[in-house]
Formats: C-alpha cells, structure tokens, sequence
C-alpha cells in the first residue's frame, strides 16, 4: 500500500504534478470535503513546500488564487562522485539547478575524507545560492560501486578500498540521504531531464568498466539485491582468453571497457592508461584505437542485442567517457543490435548518445531526493511530525 | 496519473486488499468525510462488488457490520489457448475456480474455429457455475505468440495461421477481453499462486520453443511494444550452425527448444517428434535423451545467467512440457548460472520448477480479467457509467 488516498502526500502530489492549481481542483479530484482541503493545503503552506498566489485576474469577485510549489525555502543536493572526481550541484525543489561545483577528489583517500569534502562543497554551495544549512532537506549521491539502497551502505565496492558497508548517510545527520550506484543516478538523470516521456530505457555507461542503469514504467529497477544492470560481467563470445577481475572470464568490460582498450593498446605498443586516453587516441585519428572502439562497440551490442529481446526498452543512451568518441561506438553497437534482436523490438528502438553528459550523475542523485522527499508517504510523515 | 484518491475505485482497492473492514476503517484511512464514504460504499453493494455482513458479535450496541467482497454475483474467464489445447477457467471475483474444463483444440484451426468453441465452453461453464451470461464481467486470454496487449490483437503468430491482427476482443462483444501471449500469463499465474510475496521473478517456459515472463515489482512488465520476455531468439555460444525460423542462427530455441531436441534426437536415430516425446524418453531412461536434456539447461542457464546480472529477479521458475523432467533441466540451468552470474545476485536466487504446472496459464489469465476488472480506473468508470 502506498500513502492512503486523500492525505497530504497526495494533495501534493496533485500540485506538484500540476493536476491540481487551485483547491476546488483539489476537492474535485480527491472527493475530499473542502475543510478537509483546506486543512491539508494550509499544512503544506505553512511548511513551505505550496505557495498560493493572487492572479490578479478577478473576474469581479474576490480574484482566483493558484497553488505551485513553493521553490525558495528548500534545498536539495545531487553528490556525483567519481573513482577522481566530486561533483555537487544545488537544487530547488523544482529541480532547478541554483549553484554547481566540481573539483577533483580520489574516492579511494575513504569516507573519512571524501564525506567532509562534501559537507564543505555544500555548505559553499548553500551561501552562495542563499540558503541556510536547515534549508537542506535531503541529499542524493552517486558512487561509482555497488550500494544497498535501503541502507546506504555500499557493497564490496571494487575500486572504492574503506567504503565497504560505510553508513553514509549516518555522516549527514537529520538529512535525508539516498545512496546508490552511479549508474542507476545517471540513468534517472538522463531520463527526468530528456527521456521524461519513456516509460522503458537503458543507460549504459561506458567507461573504465561497464555499467547499466535500468528505467521501468519510469522507475529505477533495482532488482531484489539492488545489483540490477550489473552488465560489465555478462559473458561474450570468443574472448574466453580475457581474464577478469571478478574471477571469471571473457566478461564484457574485460574486453570492451575502457581499462581492456586502454591495456591492449598499450599491448600494441600506443602507451595508453585510461578510457580518456583512448578517447584522445581515437580524436587524434589513431586507427588502431579507432578499430578497438568499433569493435568494443560490437561487442556491448552482443550483450545489448540480447536484452532489447528480454527487455523491450524505447531507448538505449550511452553514456561515460568513451561515449565522447560516440559515432565509431554507436556503430558497432546499432550494427549488432539490429543484426541480432528480434524485429518487434527493433522497431521503434532509438540508440542515442547521452544528451546529459557530464551533468546526468550529479542531476539524476538531486532528483533521487527530491523524488524522495516529495513521496506521499514521506510528506505524510511529515506532516504527521 | 492513477485513480483519483477518494474515489469508488480506491475504496474497493482497500476492501479488496482486507486493508479496511468497515465504513469507519474507509474514513480514517481515506480522509473522506463519513457520508462520502457510506456514499461510495453503497455504489459498491449496488453493484454487486461488496457485500456487507452482521458479525452477529454486538457489545450491547448495534451489532458491528463487515465489508467484504462479494463473490456470489459476478464471473470472470482465463483461457488458456495453446497449439494444441484449450484449458477455460471460470472464477469468481475472489479468484476462487467456479468450474473449469480442457479440450484439444488446434490453434492453426484459426480465430473462426477458436473463438465459437471458447463461446460454447464459456456457456457450459456458466450453467455448471449456475450463473447467468451476463454475470461475466471480464474475460483473459493467453495465446501462443506475440499479441499487442492493448488492443488484444496477435502480432504476427508464427503458429497462429489466420490470427494475424484479428481484433480477438471485438468477437466477445461488451465483456471486457485481455490477451496477452501464453508466457505472460503463466507469469502471473504462479506469481499470484506461489509467489506473492516475491517482487522480482522471471518464469521460463521450455516447451516447443522458449519464452519468458517478467514480473517486475510484483507487475508484469511486457516492455514497449509488449515483446519483453522473447528469449528464444538470443544467442548462445557455440552454436553458429544451428539455423533458427526467425532468420538468424544460434538462437537459444534452435538449440535448447523442445522441437530442437526432438530434432537431435532423430538425427541420432532414436525417433521424437515433440518436447513432449523427448520428456517420455528421458522418463523411459534413454540416455541420450537425458544427455541432451541437460546440455539444454546448460545452455538456458547461459542465457538466463546474462539475465541474472542484468535483472537480479529474486526468483526464477522453469515451467512448460520440458519440466516435466525438472531436475535434469534444473540441473543443467543452475550450473551455469551459479557460475556465471555475480555472487551478489546469486546469493538469495531460487530456481525453482513452477508450482502451477499445467494450470498456470487459465489461472493467470483468469487473474488478469479479475485484476483489470478491479482496478481503480476501471471501477471508476463502472460507477460513473
């Protein structure tokens, strides 16, 4: 059961969703008596999250007055945090975005370090967009690992060494904070802010290793251990040589990830260390990086062309740092795709490149806390509180 | 946007649930004032959806009044439309079996020959269930391949001849008529039966060919042009000389498939011409049968290990005619995926046979006219009507 009918949560709902801008909508679509209208729409005024505004427009009697969201008391944070980088942008409850920043950070110095990092950013953040810390009401934040979502907590995270089943949001006190993987953050990034319309889509990030955000009937999959779109280690065919670090072999990032293409090029003897190197390559007119690329690309589809079968997404946007050199990506990826899925499937599929680019962790991570914090049932409690 | 809170349909959704027994639970959960409740409570006795009973347990007072749904009025249908058979379930609102029955029924007879024997059917049934005609509200329906859900129409059937864009639902006239492919509704019926309480589940049909239903929070998720689940068509390793019907070859169907079994089987001289003839052999002790048996679990298991790391379900369920020989196909299927997949989403995995065997399929139809019945919008627009 979600939040009962009629409450709070669903009074903003209705507001937030723009169904309802005055509280005879209210009464019409929830069948709730006008006091009872009344009494929650004056709760949610007078917590700041509705405003009521004179039109100006009487038509005679007293002039008709509007209901939207109130965006200048609260604030919300979207932390996008890299394997080398912290990204942090401040947002409205609207989800407009009021300040940014970014600054190189190494995930692997710990939590003891990156988490007092964050708080500082925020608080820079804060006076400069003129909020107070109180104004702050939930955090989202992206990690480049696997996390337990209920808890917050990541999970064996391989290239995040002190994290393991660190209680993050414990760090941040009475501040609502929402943890999850990157992937799954820039998928819901990439999706509020250019796939709104999409009920069903895939975002795959492409970068040091392989990664995949699942979008439902507009939802985050997470699957029942919150490990869904772990797709870097789906075997693909012929690279039974190709070790991986997870044990196994001939997984799809030991062979298409940007470290795999970054190594064999070094194999090759064009010393490279890193997926942006690659991407540099490849925009230096390498012809060997170019070719491992396209054949990475042909591989990710492999693995692609199999879930567009299980799946059925609209869209596939790729997304990570080799997405930059998209084009010779892309088509690899189309060439198998539409050789090897099913037709119905293919039909109306768009395999795009990412639209957010470097924005879609740290916007989709806001949007996680402000989707939080405006559930029904969290705005009940609030209420209740 | 779902139902408006408050409504007809919401109230039903709670007494439905058992979240709420009286008018006065309704109030308090719904916010709505008592004589909007008594109002939507009264439409829904008028309608014959819920019935309210005297406990007969009074504290002094006036003796304390149940809501219930009432069971005694209304009808729905699952039918189960395979190549072969028809299976039809009648049930009450409840989900309860009134009375069912199965014929054999050749499917490439075409809708004209199909759809009058499910009419007649459906009126025996009735007159065994003594209700009348008109007390059959909705009616589900699973076929053996591809159907656009919304409009009820089969999307190019390969072994439907003549059902090709045939507007099933039309031939009904006023009842309301889902079809939905024979997986999907296997799917919900053993989710419904035996897993309830599982959010993520993935039932593997290995009969003739191979499909796949996909429970994703507790919802059946048929992807965007509803073709999610097609795993037949997915590429196994190793098999590049194995042609498929669909155009592409090493397809999991052409190497694991009920029919390409039998096929190999006959090549190597032992006569099968159906899953069904390969189950008889393994049950006879024919060891090449039970050889090739769980070469094909091993096969599906590569698929589903793929899909393990991409979905991370909480349960799968193998079901069709090869399950029938379940620990040999189990065998083979839990091999590979505990090898391949990531211990993360392997820890609490179940592979599990189905629980529903042969009923599965008029169970979940049955289910999905009843839950389509039931839902919030389609109550709404009853009351209003």
């Amino acid at each position: 059961m979600g939040a009962p009918p009629g409450s709070a949560g669903e009074v903003l709902t209705l507001i937030s969703a723009g169904s309802a801008t005055t509280r005879a909508d209210l009464a019409k679509l929830t069948g709730l008596a006008r006091s009872t209208v009344s009494q929650r729409v004056d709760q949610l005024i007078e917590s700041g999250l509705v405003e009521e505004i004179e039109t100006g427009e009487s038509t005679g009697g007293r002039p008709p007055r509007l209901l939207r969201m109130h965006t200048e008391d609260h604030a919300f944070a979207g932390v996008d945090l890299g394997a080398t980088h912290c990204r942090v942008a401040l947002m409205d409850i609207a989800g407009g975005v009021l300040a940014e920043c970014e600054d190189p950070l190494q995930i692997a110095e710990g939590p003891e370090v990156v988490l007092p990092h964050v708080d500082r950013r925020l608080d820079e953040l804060l006076v400069r967009a003129g909020r107070p810390r109180q104004a702050l009401k939930a955090i989202g934040m992206g990690v480049p690992g696997p996390v337990e979502f209920a808890t917050g907590r990541p999970n064996n995270p391989p290239i995040m060494p002190g994290w393991n089943e660190y209680p993050i949001p414990e760090h941040f006190g009475d501040v609502s904070v929402l943890v999850d993987n990157d992937v799954n953050v820039m998928a819901l990034g990439e999706h509020r802010a250019a796939f709104a319309g999409t009920s069903h889509l895939l975002f795959v990030k492409v970068g040091t290793g392989i990664g995949c955000g699942i979008v439902a009937e507009g939802r985050l999959h997470r699957g029942a251990q919150g490990s869904a779109g772990d797709i870097g280690h789906i075997r693909v065919s012929g690279h039974e040589d190709a070790g991986c670090r997870c044990g196994n072999s001939a997984c799809l990032e030991a062979v298409a990830g940007g470290a795999a293409l970054a190594r064999r090029l070094t194999e090759l003897g064009i010393p490279a260390e890193s997926g942006a190197d690659v991407v540099a390559l490849v925009q230096g007119g390498n012809t060997q990086a170019l070719r491992l690329v396209r054949e990475a690309g042909r591989l990710i589809g492999e693995v692609l062309a199999s879930l567009v079968n299980f799946f059925n997404p609209e869209a596939i946007v790729i997304g990570g740092v080799l997405s930059r050199v998209h084009e010779h990506l892309l088509a690899g990826i189309r060439e198998t795709v539409y050789r090897r899925s099913l037709p119905l499937a293919t039909h109306h599929l768009s395999i795009v490149p990412s639209q957010t680019g470097i924005n879609a962790a740290a916007l989709g991570a806001g949007l996680l806390a402000i989707e939080h914090y405006l559930s029904p049932d969290n705005i009940n409690r609030l209420m209740k509180g």
